[in-house]
């Protein structure tokens, strides 16, 4: 299978690697907006080919990945779908679901395309960040699969069956709100908490000096990079939005209880966060 | 050297298995208030020899370790010291530092006495949860040390530089400033989270299904157990609060720029945020 993967970083770079690796693919082509990325996507054999323009890049695929932050989705994919005949298929690899679906709802080739959103990642970016074991053991959901084609839907069904992944079916908007709980608040939290400790302990070489295993887990996410993220939280902004309020709201709450010195009720809150053990292994 | 470990739990328990991999304790006893956990110390291999009674496994050891929850720690620090001679070192491993010295302050032995803090743990608790190789390449910050005797000290440094550590000394107070901000608020955002989440998403099965690494990773020191950390929240309460406001504060920074759509803004607050790389490798 001739697979083309549109935007070679994290995601599109760990996914060429895997299918190489479980010999899924006879050979990846490249496109990315960045030369650079492309350069080094192809010097550290993501790709055998790289490609600056895209009709070329996609006529000799069966298989096109789009691997682009969620802003240039909402134009990359339809344009790509523009492309395509009956006989390709094309997945995206978005964070977001509901924005994407919509803008491709009406297109001619809706049904070439298979929405999928691979549960993994990393804080790092670019091709230097791909990993060929990103995928294995992991969820991926496809959303929305009956506007895909039964054909399109089995090849992307098999394809990430044998990385080895776990299929997991969900709508867009389930998708959506699942995502905002299980990630985006996550990330949130994660530059929140970066924020304060710089804004607030000016001692860096204090920081580095004591921060254990707890606080560097905590932070890990917030060396994430903005240009994938805010088109993520854009997309997503009324869920982000629910989920942060609640968040805010148990902070407030823990803080209250410390405030009032209700050390009984705070043990109590911190029992009830423990049930976490039960679904975090 | 015997060493004499009260609390043999995370913790002292890890710090009994490095002691003895590392060849520096010939003899450990051990002490707990629960039967059951002795029982565990010694079945694991971490404790020679339990002992019910404090007295008695005082009075052979050359170094007594007072590894109990912070809000025990105020009465059995006092109750130790009272029992040891001046060839006799007593260290604490505890997370909050200035209640623990004034408590200690005018005691007669205080200069047995070096209040040290590994910075080193994990969000498991009990005997179990011991390892040997939780110190190694971690930061220990010792507190005070002028109130110390000086072989006293050059005793504890000499042991855990073997083990080895790297040696801090910092001012009780300003301990407990810095670790407000590079373990306490990483706690408390974390049980927030998985209480947010918990509250929210009933759907249980799909946040195990959907979880990836960057949840986990945020979520799991929500599930550290309230018998450690509450004391240690009520000891630093003022520091803590203090950055619970300053995180309150950017969280809402961040809530306000998502709901006016200032994507630039948020943008830009994410790369402050980033350079926590910086810091955190």
């Amino acid at each position: 299978m001739i697979v083309t993967i549109i935007g070679v970083g994290l995601i599109g770079g760990s996914l060429a690697l895997s299918l190489k690796q479980q010999g899924l693919a006879a050979r990846v082509i490249g496109v990315d907006r960045s030369p650079e990325n492309l350069r080094k996507a192809q010097d550290l054999g993501l790709i055998d080919k790289a490609h600056k323009d895209l009709a070329a890049a996609v006529a000799p695929a069966d298989l096109v990945v789009v691997a682009v932050p969620m802003d240039a989705m909402l134009t990359v994919l339809p344009a790509v779908l523009d492309l395509v005949t009956e006989r390709q298929v094309v997945i995206d690899v978005g964070s977001t679901k509901a924005a994407l679906l919509a803008a491709v709802q009406a297109h001619p080739r809706r049904a070439r395309f298979v929405a999928v959103h691979p549960m993994a990642g990393t804080e790092y970016s670019g091709p230097e960040a791909a990993v060929p074991e990103l995928f294995a053991g992991r969820t991926l959901v496809i959303c929305d699969a009956a506007g895909s084609a039964p054909d399109a839907l089995q090849l992307v069904e098999t394809l990430f069956h044998q990385l080895p992944m776990r299929l997991v079916h969900l709508a867009a908007a389930d998708h959506d709100v699942h995502t905002a709980y299980v990630s985006h608040i996550s990330h949130i939290t994660s530059f929140a908490l970066a924020l304060t400790v710089l804004e607030k302990e000016k001692e860096e070489q204090r920081i580095f000096e004591l921060a254990s295993g707890g606080f560097a887990s905590t932070v890990r996410l917030a060396k994430s990079s903005p240009a994938m993220w805010v088109p993520i939280f854009r997309q997503n902004r009324l869920n982000v939005l629910d989920v942060l309020d609640e968040h805010l709201h148990q902070l407030q709450r823990m803080r209250e209880l410390l405030q009032q010195e209700d050390y009984a009720a705070f043990a109590a809150l911190i029992e009830q966060a423990n049930h976490i053990r039960r679904i975090i292994k």
